[in-house]
């Protein structure tokens, strides 16, 4: 974990929220080639979930939400997690996080130096919604909440998307969007902040035991494809049932996708059977019919919701994690070529002949058309693999001697370092089929 | 501007947000068709400013930002408008709005019987930036501001994209984002509102009057150039530069390209000389050096900036306003095929005939991998090309029964509404060069 921080860091995938003003706790900001990795996992999420199927529509969300909204979805009552409070200087832990009260209750006998028991509240609870106030009025500005998941902007919307296409049960209503939490102990890097980004289907189907299972593991099962066809290896990814109790509290069944991260086994996403819990109170709270009429069986009715609700961040993370290779003193990022910030680099075999200079120039400004390319004259030939390897680019074309006289170059590939020659008329399409398959 | 909003409405571009609620004044939630028109303006812009450009990277800085990179900013200070109070009912206007203030005296004398003269405060500032409170701890939490422009997450990040790319001198830092501002008058649609996204280019070259002259001008004729090629008719655009006084607080020089729209020339984006205004201010403030080391003459400066602000929904609205047309009774949006929601509508003949059905339904899966494709089999032809024409679908593709003989289909096209026919096994890169050009 400490070595893709470093990473992060160094090459630009990431660096800490104004960090030139020390931070501010659980923000991050992603540089050139995080934001690139961001944008290919929505990209992609977005042609496999909603382009390429006939059952799904996209929406775009605002994040200030009518304050209604969260009373209505159960957040301003439940979305809340138990705090314990130090009596002494009231600072606030999760009750559950024996750790952390253990720490709290050393730094005070040992620092603040308290003598005896640290005395501790009852647990209460603390609600995770960030506040926001709008408005031109001086004390008469509306308390509004930042939305604390982007699921709601669905919901809310569900009339609006059946009124305005076509779309038929079962169909789902995919949205990327951010959300904002309160969160008490945002950590593990961009694993938990209190800013973040979410990719959400929401999926509409009959109201039924049957229908509502039957949807549940298609989704269970689309998703732990999706993730290992994007490379994340199986043996770090399990599901993770929540059993009665520990279910949220719109949860009729529900399990997270968790990856073995560095410190133990953590959420990647979950898939919730959220039953129509959101749509029948949000009918109640406004007052307004959000049934579907269903033309099949001339019936109206609340559908049920099965949810998939994946972090961008979270995502983000885990692809470098699981994807960082060490071999001997060779470090690369074992990406996907779909999710690599960079496809191709491209480098003249010497920097100080201008012939190899100039073709591989003319390379390079054909090819950044298509993709996002970099140029590297830099030092040896060596380094430069090094260099692109550390931030997983799969393909180095190089122009070298032979190039000039039989138009050729060679492409070598990042994780078998291995070289082939392509004639410089088929690379286009030779790295166009390596790169989208 | 009634018939475009009724338009975004009814078929799922835009709708009012939290509308089930009632709304949140100066929000609004996009749709299936929105959502790819917005993706469709940033990935062409991220294309066209990122991608192909050897002098730009890109980055993705958090909403969330500590307070004093707002002080550095100036926007604690500047970021006001000045408002005066009606000393009755406490209701604020913006101090150059004679407009509301007239109709709000008229409405007191009328409505609520106020006799004589409305009396009304000084002029006061009020800021525009949205409060919102960050931290566990009731009593103690962090006021933050959620940002009001997205461009200060580029300079406090100046030193850290320095340090982890090898970009030099002129160079841009490319970001898109959301911004929020307590906006007084939200209105005219989604042109002004509360929550919204903006796209910006930071380009940073050497501090003297001729290069900040050379590339402000740049810049004023690419962003002219941009909107052009993609659609927006000349006449309709026009720059309108700042006067000294009328200038924002950073500005050295300022211009508008202003769009002509419905309710009269309204700002579409702005391109701003701001110096080294905010790269001083954040190095005063945070004690960082954020100088570039210039390589070439040995020399530490900072340097000027010349940024290209742009509004992703002002964007939407516009490419929408300027592409509806009207032909006798025929409705259809012009959009330039890259920016239509969808590209492609295939449609049998007839729904009843099984051999057009299977024929159509092959071609439409297999285009659904490229392109944002709809299928629709209702009614007759016409109805199918006036509901693609109205949403700025740029070809249908018609399967007859000459397709089941020679294996071709017609391609009508949405603008000329010409029919042409195209074998089968070409239709995909025929429409291919159509879209991508």
């Amino acid at each position: 974990m400490d070595k893709i921080v470093a990473l992060c860091k160094r090459r630009g995938f990431i660096y800490p929220g104004s960090e030139i003003y020390g931070g501010l706790g659980g923000t991050w900001d992603y540089g050139p080639l995080g934001v690139e990795l961001k944008n290919n996992i929505k990209k992609i999420w977005w042609h496999d979930v909603v382009q390429v199927r006939e059952d799904m529509v996209g929406i775009d969300s605002a994040i200030m939400m009518n304050p209604k909204v969260w009373e209505a979805s159960g957040h301003l009552e439940s979305f809340v997690d138990p705090l314990v409070e130090c009596k002494e200087c009231h600072e606030r832990f999760r009750a559950d996080k024996e750790a952390e009260i253990k720490e709290h209750e050393e730094t005070h006998q040992g620092v603040r130096g308290v003598q005896g028991k640290v005395e501790w509240t009852e647990a209460q609870k603390f609600n995770l919604l960030v506040k926001a106030y709008l408005g031109v009025i001086e004390g008469k500005q509306t308390e509004i909440y930042l939305r604390g998941e982007i699921t709601q902007g669905v919901h809310v919307n569900f009339k609006n998307v059946l009124d305005s296409t076509r779309i038929k049960i079962p169909f789902g209503i995919a949205q990327i969007g951010k959300a904002f939490r309160n969160e008490i102990t945002p950590g593990n890097f961009i694993f938990r902040s209190r800013e973040f980004e979410q990719m959400e289907v929401q999926y509409f189907v009959k109201p039924n035991e049957k229908e509502g299972k039957r949807w549940y593991e298609y989704w269970k099962n689309f998703w732990m494809d999706w993730y290992a066809k994007l490379g994340i290896r199986k043996e770090n990814l399990h599901f993770k049932d929540h059993e009665e109790g520990e279910r949220a509290h719109y949860a009729r069944m529900a399990t997270d996708i968790e990856y073995k991260g560095p410190w133990g086994w953590a959420e990647f996403m979950g898939i919730h059977h959220r039953g129509d819990w959101d749509l029948s109170h949000h009918q109640k709270f406004s007052g307004q019919n959000l049934q579907y009429g269903d033309q099949e069986s001339g019936k109206e009715y609340l559908p049920w919701d099965i949810e998939s609700s994946a972090g961008v961040d979270r995502s983000a993370l885990f692809f470098l994690l699981d994807s960082y290779r060490e071999d001997g003193k060779r470090v690369f990022l074992s990406l996907d070529p779909r999710l690599a910030p960079l496809k191709v680099a491209v480098f003249p075999l010497l920097a100080n002949k201008p012939d190899l200079v100039n073709l591989a120039r003319k390379i390079y400004l054909d090819l950044r058309e298509n993709f996002m390319v970099v140029w590297d004259e830099r030092g040896n030939i060596g380094g430069r693999y090094a260099s692109a390897d550390e931030i997983g680019t799969p393909f180095c074309v190089t122009v070298d001697f032979d190039s000039l006289k039989d138009q050729t170059v060679t492409i070598r590939d990042r994780d078998s370092t291995k070289q082939k020659r392509v004639k410089i008329n088929q690379l286009l399409e030779v790295l166009n089929n390596k790169i989208n398959g």
